[in-house]
């Protein structure tokens, strides 16, 4: 650049229009100083709390200072990389934790740690989250012996194959097929459709040398011709028997196979010393996504590859080697549930450090920037001193929290199910599994919805990736969908709901978060009325607000039962009360979902009480100190602030998330109730804004963690910004990419200036 | 690939299989086909209506083509490219449109037609959407004359450049300052702090040579000590006249200036020959962004960099030689009110169109998507048969078209209030600029979140960039931040509607959107009640949902207007009955952009059945053929399912946003009118799903606009999606860009296996 020197003569000149721009000027980190200083209670205590104890809240911070110093850990482009970039980062990443692990001897669930605190995903995602997991849980003890150590020391890399470019949630569609060979022992793997092109497998586009291949298992029908199972071609060429197929080879003639349904096989997919695709298969990346770009999601499809019956994965189901089926013993499934169970509660868990972590960025940056001045010759004002602002961001933080505890609730859940199922005991499964997917569901969809709330909140500069928001939004927002798409699990939900109500109705006493169904006639009965008798008992009455969304559960319980059954009974010509499938329930699937949902949203603010009432009980027991530091106990002035976000959560839900239309409607809440709730709504706003700063702080996120320029704990957001962009792609040189070819040829005719 | 040779053996082994998979396979296509016939109106009479007649209509077809045929017009690799050649490819899209426009004597419309089309938004945005207005607007007839030929052949290439790191919304605390220099007749502009930084002004990062700079414009002050204006400085050093000035320069001497608030200037950024940024100015780019990333969004600031006084756009405001400020005449905030609605209506047209694109994919996949068998044997259904997926899309279609309509009749408006400006009549811009400042929120919300949910009803497809939607979105959501931030948009139509409200109790009658108003007392007293006596009056009575409407936003505006009332009071010690600043109007802003929603909500349902009326009146009458092809005429069939959206519409509103929890409140609905209501909401979506692809094909988009390949008209979306995918840039070897550096050692000891 030229030399630009100014003359004393300019500075002087300039020096008294500085002076007036000064005198409002503000400082940023100066305001998020002065935030901290409100705090009514101990913000590491309740860090404790949320981070699982002080030794994992070190750790922590400790691990996020090393990874910081790593080559592949070092987040300073992360914003800047391409596609190829992103995915190579990220598998740099993956093992370089992976060596961090061996080398350093950490544990499994330290190297989570690191994986989470890198916030890199790769094409190994799918190894560790599938591929082994499958091995581990559906390959018979063989099966084990041989790939476990294939897959630790990573000699395969594996992935998952089961959603298909035409089917996704029902399984059963799936139009892959493993046809047996009795002769050669081995499947034939084939995919008959574009349709069947597996799609979508995280790792599949250009990492994993294996997959688990979910196929349509087709073995030979060795009654051909007699009643039973799906069974096709008959009619085309005729039955042909196993003597024949034998014999022959090719000559027109057609074995009649029966189709045993989804099972899984593990195919090498790629040479292991080229990392080409083996023949017959066909490989490649699905191309670019909203997010997720560091991950080669891909497709796969195969034409005729054969691989040996010793690969279907055989613990449960098994294929003997002349071709019979021997089918799964029936715990299988309730292994299998228990699985799915797993997998959602992580994702519930997953849920509030998400938007935790969205919060965190939002609020902090809503309390030091600041808009419009009152008057002329103040200071602007601090935006989350605008009712808009925290009425947006206040009610996320709150439900930030109820999503923390219901996580770590769901975890305690799902362990004490592990314990029950090691002494054979399976009754609560159920409960646990329809509880799993609508909080699967309504806590994705709270973060996911909850995180672009806060890009929004943070104006134009929430826009820039350098805040952290879009990328996050953009890797999180899959979670309504993968795993099970959201309406499906509300529906699962909704199904277990209303057959408790029926087995209530027929005298079966519903179970857990369902036991309220008990009492449903008492109450839903037209004496049944709300008992806040003014807008401090919305606030200041936990059990108030609670009766009230129990009551929305119920009420939406009820209404979706009696949709159902007026639908089936009309489609049965009043032959069946209840049709848990087809057009009645296809066509009433509205009021199924906001059942599901008024449920979960009960069972969320309940397990945030549950978890206030036990954290305040340990803190004032003994040995509190110990307690406070596991993260098992807090002191009063803490639940008091606790208590606050539990009673904007519910307010929030019943305000407006819309639950107290229905209770207006039903009669259950007066008009002047519905204003009284308003006010503590509003009230609840005033109450929290104090701890804003401090509430976010508590969830204890680290700089490297957050990687956001509005974040950042200094508050030094604009110092933060303008150093981050500099280090964008488009600024390389001076004069930008297209100066060379397109603008210089344009811009020609200048000398005409 | 190594070969693959199949024998005849194994593929006998497989044919049986491959014939259970046919039995139940569908093909897409077939689905679209099925569908449009379903339709019970005329869908290409619709496309007139929404693409402004048959002539502009084949027009748009007739540009698809031609920019698919160009280099720059291609979009085959758009979701493929990375930020650099994002950049560089946008750029040379808008030059080759320009290009075309010369060569081919196209006109400004046709060329913004184009641009649509070709939807690539560049370094040229503020060139030709701020730059130009600006020196249009706001230069004098002799600064016109100097730019306007450098503009137009592109000689300068400018941006806008306002907004600020640390300053937004409010325009009154920009910080850059404009700092008159009477001697040499130059301002210097200079950036006195970080905050001060020029951030966001598009094509500013790489493009631009040129900005409109808004600075503080700071004058000697010549009268110093005396009262008035924002004064700084006067405390330290002294006030130094201008004899002195002039004479010195350095001596530690201060200017005492006067602060003239933000003016507008033309300064020249980079040399003309070598791209450079000149002396003293710093550029670039503000970095990658949640979407709009082939925009190179730039940062600026000025070290004391000299600009000549005719620099300023003096067509208003002016500065003498020696310094004198010459106001602007009070006509010219009414002529920046007019742009700032021709802006804003401009959104809210283009918000119909976006969100009909996303409408459109969503719509024909959701029609070709088939998901879980009824029963085994069976075909899977149409996800758009699952009452929650209508119950989502085809809400969002009605809005997709009340949206269009109103952008219609916003255009129409500001047609007539040109008119009226020309005869120096300005009676009706307060109203307009309040309605397009609600509507400017309200339309970029419905379009931003429908366009998302459009997204996540396609399922993991839609999260694909191939699906065309995370572009849309990404690209889209900004609209409810720039332009001015939703809230703060619908605090000003509040501030509005509270205003007339007080005028209408003073005895000063509202006109215009707010009529309604006028009858406040008789519409909120306790007789009000609503009309419905059954569930087909809802659907089949637009003036029982209108009314509903209109109840709800008067109710809106009157409790807005009480919380107002009762903070200011407070505020004011019984003082001041209505303070619209400071803390009575800032905590309590939800109630106020509460109100400013329903009465947009209210407009918008309104200006669709209006937009009906007319369209079925013309449509009735003589020269029927011509007004049909000039889009303004429909015949019956059409005009009645056109009723269908606009009821469902409404009652969405009323019953899925949450409108109806008010009308319950304040007891105008009953429970059992609650019932009912819910009843013909779930009826109008079985009525329109037959028209569903019909209603979306009438948008009339060519597949080269969509870009999708779920969009896509002929519904084999499979098939684009394989072969879209094959582009991917990682697909561009088989073994991927990981192999060599980073999979290939991690896999070494792969002989082992």
């Amino acid at each position: 650049m030229a030399e630009h020197e100014i003359d004393e003569r300019t500075r002087n000149l300039q020096r008294p229009a500085t002076e007036i721009i000064m005198s409002t000027h503000t400082e940023p980190s100066e305001d998020l100083a002065q935030e901290r200083r409100k705090a009514t209670f101990d913000v590491q205590e309740l860090s404790y709390v949320l981070n699982e104890g002080k030794d994992l809240l070190e750790k922590k911070q400790l691990f996020a200072e090393l990874l910081a110093s790593t080559p592949w850990g070092d987040k300073s482009r992360r914003y800047f990389l391409d596609r190829e970039e992103e995915y190579v980062g990220a598998l740099r990443a993956a093992f370089g934790i992976w060596e961090k692990m061996k080398s350093e001897k950490l544990s499994v669930e330290d190297a989570m740690i690191m994986r989470t605190l890198v916030d890199f995903p790769g094409g190994l995602e799918l190894h560790i989250g599938m591929f082994i997991p499958s091995v581990m849980s559906q390959g018979s003890p063989e099966q084990q012996a041989k790939w476990m150590p294939l897959c630790t020391k990573l000699n395969v890399i594996g992935t998952y194959a089961q959603t298909e470019l035409g089917h996704g949630t029902f399984v059963r569609g799936l139009e892959t097929t493993a046809t047996y060979d009795k002769e050669t022992q081995e499947f034939v793997l084939h995919s008959p459709t574009l349709t069947s092109t597996k799609w979508w497998p995280g790792g599949l586009g250009k990492t994993a040398t294996h997959a688990v291949v979910m196929a349509r298992l087709m073995l030979p029908d060795e009654d051909a011709g007699a009643a039973g199972g799906s069974r096709e071609g008959e009619e085309e060429g005729g039955s042909v028997g196993e003597g024949e197929e034998e014999g022959g080879s090719g000559g027109g003639h057609r074995t009649v196979v029966r189709d045993y349904g989804p099972h899984g096989f593990i195919a090498e997919l790629r040479d292991l010393d080229t990392h080409l695709p083996l023949p017959g298969v066909t490989i490649g990346d699905i191309g670019p996504k909203a997010g997720f770009n560091s991950v080669d999601n891909g497709y796969l499809s195969f034409d005729h590859v054969r691989i040996p019956r010793e690969n279907m994965l055989m613990r449960f189901a098994k294929v003997t080697p002349n071709g019979r089926y021997v089918p799964p013993p029936p715990s299988n499934s309730k292994a299998s549930y228990a699985t799915m169970v797993f997998v959602r509660a992580d994702i519930v868990k997953n849920s509030g450090s998400t938007l935790a972590r969205a919060v965190t960025i939002a609020v902090r940056y809503a309390a030091v920037r600041r808009q419009t001045a009152p008057a002329p010759g103040e200071r602007e004002l601090q935006v989350l001193d605008y009712q808009n602002c925290a009425a947006t961001l206040l009610p996320l933080l709150a439900s930030s929290y109820a999503l923390s505890f219901m996580g770590a609730a769901m975890m305690e859940r799902y362990r004490a199910f592990e314990a029950e199922r090691d002494r054979g005991e399976f009754g609560g499964l159920p409960e646990l599994h329809a509880l799993s997917s609508g909080l699967k569901a309504l806590c994705t969809w709270i973060a996911a919805d909850g995180i672009e709330e806060c890009r929004r909140t943070c104006g134009g500069h929430g826009y820039s990736k350098l805040s952290g928001l879009p990328t996050l939004f953009q890797n999180y927002v899959q979670n309504v969908t993968w795993e099970g798409d959201n309406n499906v699990m509300c529906l699962q939900t909704a199904r277990y709901l209303i057959k408790a109500l029926v087995g209530v109705q027929q005298g079966k006493p519903a179970t857990g978060s369902a036991a309220y169904l008990n009492q449903v006639s008492s109450e839903l009965s037209p004496s049944s009325r709300c008992p806040a008798a003014c807008s401090d008992c919305w606030a200041g009455q936990p059990a108030v607000a609670a009766a009230a969304l129990r009551h929305a559960a119920a009420r939406a319980v009820v209404a979706a039962a009696e949709t159902l059954r007026s639908a089936s009974l009309a489609a049965s010509g009043g032959t069946r009360q209840m049709v848990f499938e087809g057009r009645p329930w296809n066509e009433n699937t509205v009021e199924l979902i906001r059942a599901a949902k008024a449920h979960c949203i009960y069972v969320l603010h309940q397990t945030f009480l549950d978890s206030i009432a036990r954290l305040e009980a340990a803190g004032a027991a003994g040995e509190v100190e110990a307690a406070v530091e596991a993260g098992s106990a807090v002191s009063g002035p803490t639940a008091a602030v606790l208590r606050q976000l539990a009673a904007l959560f519910a307010l929030e839900q019943l305000e407006r998330g819309g639950g107290g239309a229905a209770l207006l409607e039903d009669g259950y809440m007066s008009a002047a109730q519905a204003a009284s709730l308003r006010v503590a709504h509003r009230g609840l706003l005033t109450a929290l804004r104090p701890n804003a700063v401090p509430l976010v702080d508590a969830f204890a996120f680290t700089d490297y963690h957050l990687n956001s320029a509005l974040g950042r704990s200094d508050g030094d957001v604009y110092r933060g910004l303008l150093e981050m962009a500099r280090g964008s792609p488009l600024n390389a040189t001076q004069e930008g990419p297209a100066w060379p070819e397109v603008l210089r040829p344009v811009l020609a005719a200048r000398s005409k200036l």
